[in-house]
């Protein structure tokens, strides 16, 4: 992952340095379970906790120096460590383990933390989404479907439905989160043949983990699942994000992503100022969707594993969270500083010649006992004769004699809006269950 | 989608007969709401029940020849449906909603009836894989890392993890399910203009949905989770399948594909017995994971809506659940006629020479004092010695000096297998759950 | 594939009539290179040739009937013919062969069949973009990056753009076809055990094709190739079409997609008018792309092959066919009916105050001495203030004493466009390429 | 991308040093040109020259610096080497462009310097490939359909198969660099407003690229392609190494990877040996792949463009570049070192029973007058039979009283295998074209 997408917490995270501290964690947490279970001395924990090393990256480079001979990451990994606690006791460090219940519990405990980071962010950024959508619950603007002017709704109720889709999302990594808290300590092909199901247990419940039936490895649709949950997130953003450079465009001009002192929207044009941060929010969704295909050919693997998942894994988990993460902060970003341009929504509201207020006379029209389909073709003609003439909708409806209705009830913004306080009623729950977590 | 991988529940479903039905529903259960609303007198209703045609074939092409002038699928039903009732009353059908209020209303009821198809069918697999595990629980294997012999299993142990896989997926389609029973008949841009919230809590609730806030449309981030869940399942079978496929090939042969009298294998080679079944189930996946990519970009519409994600849509759901209920019944026709080759196993098992106990020796000699290190240089030693004469790796421990253990105690199969009746123990609270559904 | 998306060229060349009337070609032109090699006798094939059935949908239904006892379409179709053929010379039919010598040859024959209609589709689409753009070669329009007004180009130079696209998927198309055209005849596992590779060259020849080294089957990435230039050609739609929804939308009105007499834009608002086609096509893309992630799965096939291939391309190959056939035919029929607003499109360059000159004077700063971001800080504060005060851009640089420059000179919009005509410098040879098509 | 796949050609052209000294190429060349058009005095060319800073890591750390401020790389970029040259000559470096001139042009050239290196190692491999399969045309190996014995092969003659598809594969790299070899300088929407056609045709030239016509960028159809180019190549050697895979697995033991002293094949189980590069190369096809869908994704810019595709491309190019180049290395490694088990690949060509003659078998007996399907089904029940009892289907056919044909010619390995050399002869006009490449 380039520089430019990373985020400290996700850099942490998948560091070298804490992979290993985590894998040291496991295998600590295994000899546990074997004092705790009467297979190994407590003394000898004793000694391995008292001659246990800092794990920082003069281990690391140590590990990658043995791994050059014995071109596998774990092996060089519990050489190292044992070479380093240098007591005979340190043979217990991976006793009756295979590599994978060590790098796969240990990957659940990276999931973790890094979904837990994801989590967090996305509780902030709807509690952004949800502020920008009250403050602006009032201010009219026209909605669009197909790009074309529909009918008024309100700045607010537009941001509200983020909110509620990133909601959404949050349930759907909580469930990724609950899932892929899980390891194993089954052994080569998990059958528990040199680890008891209870040493599994209590190591697993010290890391803060569930056992999971497993073949060598943690079945892989667990981890699709979490890829699933990063792309739902990063495609949310897309749709949100697309929204904001549709509302900015040089027609519309309704809201402007925040723009800094000194900044150069173009090195050609000085006029510019680009949606550009809402554009790189909707190119990140790609990459992620790509990454989700992969994670789904990941879960396939021959037998009781094959390593093909793990060039795979290496590249994309770390790469999907910082991407996505990112996508979060800047998104919040964008949704704490958008400058919303008011006058604007309401002038171009303005511009829409009236014609918005087509269905609320053709459903005066049925009322006043026309049938649907001779109402429509009147509006129609109307609404055709408006926007081909530039003259207001309403003007020449009330000029059309086949028009007897009461149209100064009918042609009524207020009471096309009455509704838009219901959409926010669900934000009181929500609110409150955020606020909790 | 073709014929040959239809289903016939599917089709049912997703007939243009069953669509207009659900779509006469949803109208009709507006105007319920309407009368319960106090917007429509009650007697109406009535008239329109009584006046309500037939939704047969006939209708579906008066419908498509309407569409033919309209241009407008939903707006062609209505022109017709109106003609059909043929009283003035009729005007109370599709008042104040816009098109999205009835599609995606009905969509949602489709999505629901093909859902619960698919749970239904997961839950039959699941216990016909639970009874196949358990049948072999006690059923020697060799276990396969790598494609390559690592320590025995148990072909039950095999199959056992496939229920819980599935278990998950079902766990993800019910989740799905439960997040898209949800309707909006809050018209053109999600407001409520025309329609008042409380018609639309009343008319879904009739059709067994909730209301969500939604802009025309429901958002596509529900569907693509319906989508997710589908793919998921698809490549759970990708996976178990592929396993048949392997155990299937002629060095192996421990498992066979149901073959019927009459088959013919090849046209060219009368001898071949091939795992077609498995291979056409592979082959479903990774169909379903291009619907999935495809659903993921409906997500980003513009503004309101647009209508982008319809024609994929179109495509891509009925032929997604098609392809994914045809997986699951030709998979549990599999997993309840496979042909188990006990004998065969036990052959392979011998086959390895005992190689298998590679571990258990590494373990002893630890114990015995030596350090991980020198321990799996002796054994790996040992082991390829073994490999390369034939010879049995046990016959070559004993030989060999620098392996001082009780080598009778260590190199015991039974032992190794010891603790694979505790990988079953999740199953009777799995069985419980799939029986109290 | 849904009927609403099928096309008819498409729906007879993968109809099940014409895959056994290919089917039957290859099995005759394979028994004529067994004469030409002097293995058969001509006069068996004679009698074969005298004897051959109509291929209709009675035969069809025969070998539907056969397969239900085979499980093996090909298998079942052998049987039938050689059953109808009903002479002892029948057993010429098939004769050496293994299924896929006669599948993946025949597969190659309706891909060739479908390509060509797909080129020569894209061949009249080019020739109609092109026209489309030599007619508003000088229709100024303001351009648009990043969805903000840039500088002026016109409408022409716009469109002209697609022409050069879509002829690099015609290379594209080209080539797959050139790559696809070729059959297999080597037997069950390409070792032309059974047919003499003069057999294998003298019936191809026959059929059209090239023979290629093959497993039992032609490679899966050629056909993969096909896949995606299909998608390539669909992105390249949803690439123009994606352009026609942005410049329809209310505020820009600069082109509309034509609107049939009669035609509903939206079942509840009668003003809309509606992008729809141009929203079809887009969606039409998202299938595409996922069809090709599964076409690049079916490469790696085991060994001398697996079927896993085979129900994907079942499915994918004629829905891609269907669909990018659909795509071309609904983008021709935009393009040679779009209206095309000429003054909307100058009263939005109008609208834009001046502020595409901003590079000009920029230029001009710099001429005349000053540094390059100096000049550049200079314009981006006169152009914030045109923008913010809604004033000409033009005046306020006026006004602006650093700005000492020739602004009538600078401020020239036939200045700006005067290159246009080189863009389509490239149209003649392109013509002239696909008339002598 | 993590350190762990890169490689040392990639990650020099992709480093931002060669990216700067790219860009400055690219300014250099625009000046050049504006002289040599007669814009620019010769003279301010020199004394730029005479000025140019060294692009070096102080450099580009000074750019960075400056992004901070102007949130633009390219404009940061521009602004940092203006103010290292410090002389007013420098207001001609960028003088007319827009940055996605200097941006596209140089990206072109870093994909082509990239692409080359694949075009290099791609023929490298071929040639390997061929070798390896020369080595082994005449080496008998049972080949596999449906994972089952079917018919003799060679091992060269599968091997062979390999290098015609990486030639499909070079000749698709090449197409995806010969036109991916263009770039543009025609400013900020295509319409050369501040230069010259001419000047780009200079510029371009001396950068040894052609112009294009394009939006203020390239059309990313063109990216894509080569995205796909990279995707297909990967695709290609999942498919080989699944096969290395196949072979290697335990009960096959036909090839085996090479392994280095010391290695460890698994923590856990000393006797351990596996296909770990042959996985990795697996795994890395999957990540190709999901780059593909966003590099079609990235085609639908806005307008004049979007800069969406940027984010997308910062990542995924580099990615994909160095995973390919990495996949290939690590390919022909295994090709140049692959262990052959040549007697191993006998005895199991030994161990089918005789089984694949079925199809000479059926044949015979065709010729000898019975029907296909009589003849098939005589031949599938001695096949099962033999298949069952473990016999010899010789001894069963030779007691077959049914089987009245020369058993002695028809059972003949030789005769099965006498066209294999036929495969092999495309190889001396590859080889040619490949060493005056």
């Amino acid at each position: 992952m380039i520089e430019r997408y990373q985020t400290n917490e996700m850099r942490q995270i998948f560091s070298d340095v804490r992979r290993m501290q985590i894998w040291t964690d496991v295998e600590l947490a295994v000899v546990e379970g074997f004092v705790h279970n009467g297979d190994a001395p407590a003394a000898d924990l004793d000694v391995i906790r008292a001659n246990l090393p800092l794990i920082d990256q003069g281990f690391v480079d140590d590990v990658l120096a043995r791994e050059r001979v014995t071109n596998h990451d774990l092996a060089a990994f519990v050489d190292t460590l044992q070479s380093r606690i240098a007591v005979k006791e340190s043979s217990w460090i991976h006793f009756g383990l295979t590599s994978s219940d060590v790098v796969d519990t240990a990957f659940s405990i990276q999931i973790r933390e890094a979904l837990e980071v994801i989590v967090r962010e996305l509780r902030k950024t709807i509690l952004a989404t949800i502020a920008l959508a009250e403050r602006h619950k009032n201010t009219p603007e026209i909605g669009r479907t197909h790009g074309m002017h529909a009918e008024p709704t309100t700045f607010g109720g537009k941001v509200v439905l983020w909110a509620y889709q990133l909601d959404r999302d949050l349930g759907r990594a909580e469930k990724a989160l609950a899932q892929a808290s899980v390891g194993k300590l089954s052994g080569a092909v998990g059958t528990y043949s040199n680890v008891d199901p209870a040493v599994e247990h209590f190591a697993l419940s010290r890391l803060g983990l569930r056992p999971v039936p497993a073949t060598q490895v943690v079945a892989r649709d667990i981890h699709a699942e979490v890829m699933y949950s990063l792309a739902s997130i990063s495609t949310s953003l897309e749709s949100f994000a697309t929204e904001i450079r549709h509302l900015q465009r040089s027609e519309v001009g309704e809201v402007f992503e925040p723009f800094a002192q000194g900044q150069k929207g173009s090195s050609a044009m000085p006029h510019k100022r680009n949606p550009i941060v809402a554009e790189r929010i909707v190119g990140l969704a790609r990459i992620l969707r790509g990454f989700l295909s992969a994670a789904l050919e990941d879960v396939a693997l021959w037998h009781e594993r094959d390593i093909s998942h793990s060039s795979v894994e290496r590249v994309i988990f770390p790469d999907a969270f910082h991407l996505c993460h990112y996508g979060l902060l800047k998104f919040r970003w964008l949704v704490e500083n958008l400058e919303v341009k008011v006058e604007k929504m309401r002038e171009n509201l303005d511009a829409s010649l009236g014609l918005y207020f087509s269905q609320s006379v053709l459903l005066a029209l049925v009322e006043a006992g026309l049938s649907r389909d001779e109402a429509y073709r009147i509006v129609q003609r109307d609404a055709r004769a408006a926007y081909e003439s530039k003259r207001s909708f309403i003007e020449i409806l009330k000029e059309d004699p086949s028009v007897r209705v009461d149209l100064e009830e009918v042609l009524d913004e207020s009471r096309l809006l009455r509704n838009v306080p219901k959409i926010f009623e669900g934000l009181g729950e929500l609110k409150a269950r955020l606020r909790d977590a």
